[in-house]
């Protein structure tokens, strides 16, 4: 039974730091207000006796012993935000995970597994990519070495800034015993719960997705004396492709989206003809096929306009992850918990990505959705009802609690 | 009789002063550059014996007296650069300005009008906004407090920045005697001279044109699970609107021409849909009518983009130019300057802007061109041949000598 009043205040501790003017969190990885809120986090988790450890990629996990030796439940999320983001997001699942923990000392209940807290780096992707590069890096489906090196938009690397902040830990970053399973709460961040009038969500599965960047390369030049059929210009393929990426999903699947999030113009002033312009590119879909063919039509879609403009090109996939299916053991579990607190519970795929998708390939793997007002989310106007809140935590923690006893 | 190495030289010298790696120039306007620039300009002016003046908008005056009481025979362009833009721009005008009085002066060749060498403040446009600001507020086409409120992309204030440098001078601006005629060498900007195989231009108008941006309001949400009927998606009708501003020229003059030179994109994040962005629209043409129209099809663009996608929008004109024809008197002394130097030119029109534009309205008013290798500029790579700077220099000077004696 989770105690709401102290689940608020606990929200409202980690959504002060890095707080907005807004309401929002702006709360970027490996910043100094990410520091901050893992200072949190490890007096939060020490506080409650667990046993603290960082690894090499700073994940934060603290562990609480079982009574058997068997394999461990992993509970967690994020605390990293986009940029003027949410309060809500992955934090709430972290949060639940203390939840967890505390009803259990609270009721001075022992579980036969060993269950643990995590925190991982960097899921938002905004500030490095991919996302969920922490999770990533942890199931072996990154090397380290090439996520070290990444650097960010003002070319600060990766691990200078976990250095930095004093968390690059000494575990290594890979499981180092065995997990049992693993649950992870998060926000819908669409607006499906809501519109069915539900109360939480017993997500089933993860859509695939890729993540990219195109630049086009022409040439900068005078906008008034240079004759429309003399003109290289970078910015006119890029609005071409952008508006394609804009109308595919369109042709794709039912579920299929596209978006272009970020665009950098050079030299952007506005008497020259832009020379040189980058902009990425997303696609999602439940099946990878689909994500495959989004890929290779905006591939396309710039080669044309490329080509119609006089342009050189250049492409880079930032991440492709794959569409996945969650564990029997894992969905049951959250239905079931869900069910018994008398929550009305809808089965739903998640169209955003998670720590949880890299989960998979290790253990069982379950997630729980809370109501997202409005669908919004990497937005600071992000909200969930604190009555949604606590209905999806309590599903979390006796979901949790079922997983970890025998 | 221009003395060509000294020309190289000078020009050298003043390309040293913001000189990018790339072999270009990026001193924009009252930057520290730009300070650098006036000082050593100031320190020739001096040197030739000019009485300096500096207005209230920075413009700088070197007056060298005429024989008899008539009005006074202007000659100049600008310092300023665009952003890595290239060393021949205006700054080859100003210089020319220069070798007209060093070739009086050595010749020791009185005039009956007096002379001023001018150098006007931002004539590009890049950091603010209107081009030729400083030659249009001494015209009197801007209100001169509006101008100093002007903000740079930093919040930069117009009127802190030219105190900052040191330029703000105590002289009004505006004309404060009589003007017989206004003299301006520019490089062509354009490949008409050098695909013609002409050594210089003879400039009959300047085009009008149209500047401005537009917002488009939609709302920050997740690239992931926001479906896309749901989506108000700022980018979107962006790119609509850049893709048609390439292409409504083609369907208006011969030589209409449209461009978008700057993007801004918020919060500019992979998997964020934007939430607002701001773009440039800019389009020239021989014909005020066509300019307007151009405008129109524009503004009426943009709000069937904003419906498509469900957003906000909003406008601003920055700036409109009227097309201007200039004087017999003008075109023929620089024709004249041409012939008799025996070099083979051509009549054009500028596709560019000019300070010339705003002269028309308070005395006769000529250009010259001189020849862009390949029309390329505001770009590093910006070139005219030293023998082409000679020629259109050497054409200047004449046609100077000639509007300054009776
Ligand atoms: N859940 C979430 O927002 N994850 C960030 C990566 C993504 O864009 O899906
Ligand atoms: N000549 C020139 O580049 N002027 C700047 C204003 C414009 O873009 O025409």
């Amino acid at each position: 039974d989770v105690d709401k009043e102290r689940l608020v205040t606990t929200m409202e501790e980690q959504a002060a730091i890095g707080a907005t003017d807004g309401g929002g969190l702006h709360r970027l990885t490996l910043s100094d207000e990410d520091k901050a809120i893992r200072d949190w986090l490890r007096d939060e988790m020490e506080g409650l006796g667990l046993d603290v450890r960082v690894d090499a990629f700073g994940n934060m996990f603290g562990r609480r012993e079982g009574t058997e030796d068997l394999p461990t439940v992993l509970v967690g999320s994020h605390m990293d935000s986009q940029p003027y983001g949410g309060i809500y997001d992955g934090q709430l699942g972290v949060v639940a995970a203390l939840e967890l923990v505390r009803c259990l000392e609270r009721e001075g209940i022992e579980t036969e597994h060993p269950i643990e807290v995590v925190n991982w780096t960097n899921e938002e992707g905004s500030r490095y990519q991919p996302a969920m590069q922490g999770s990533g890096v942890w199931a072996g489906v990154h090397d380290i070495d090439e996520q070290y090196d990444q650097t960010d938009e003002n070319g600060a690397r990766f691990e200078d800034e976990l250095e930095r902040i004093g968390y690059k830990g000494d575990v290594p970053a890979e499981p180092t015993e065995e997990y049992e399973a693993y649950l992870e709460l998060h926000i819908e961040q669409g607006p499906y719960l809501e519109e069915g009038g539900h109360d939480v969500g017993v997500v089933t599965g993860v859509v695939g997705f890729t993540w990219g960047a195109i630049t086009f390369y022409g040439e900068a030049d005078h906008t008034g004396p240079t004759p429309m059929e003399y003109r290289r210009d970078a910015l006119v393929p890029a609005a071409d492709v952008i508006t394609q990426i804009r109308r595919i999903p369109g042709t794709l699947g039912e579920r299929t989206v596209g978006s272009t999030g970020y665009i950098d113009a050079g030299p952007n002033s506005i008497n020259v003809i832009p020379g040189e312009v980058t902009f990425t590119w997303g696609f999602r879909d439940p099946s990878d096929e689909v994500v495959e063919e989004a890929y290779q039509r905006v591939l396309a879609e710039a080669e044309a306009a490329a080509e119609r403009e006089g342009v050189e090109w250049e492409h880079e996939e930032r991440m492709r992850a794959p569409s996945v299916e969650f564990a029997d053991q894992c969905v049951e579990a959250v239905a079931g918990a869900a069910d018994d607190a008398g929550y009305d519970s809808r089965y739903i795929f998640s169209g955003a990505g998670h720590d949880a998708t890299h989960m998979t390939s290790l253990m069982d793997t379950g997630m729980v959705f809370a109501v997202s007002d409005d669908g919004k989310s990497h937005n600071e106007a992000e909200h969930t009802s604190w009555e949604d809140c606590h209905a999806a935590v309590t599903t979390t923690v006796n979901a949790a609690y079922d997983l970890a006893t025998e």
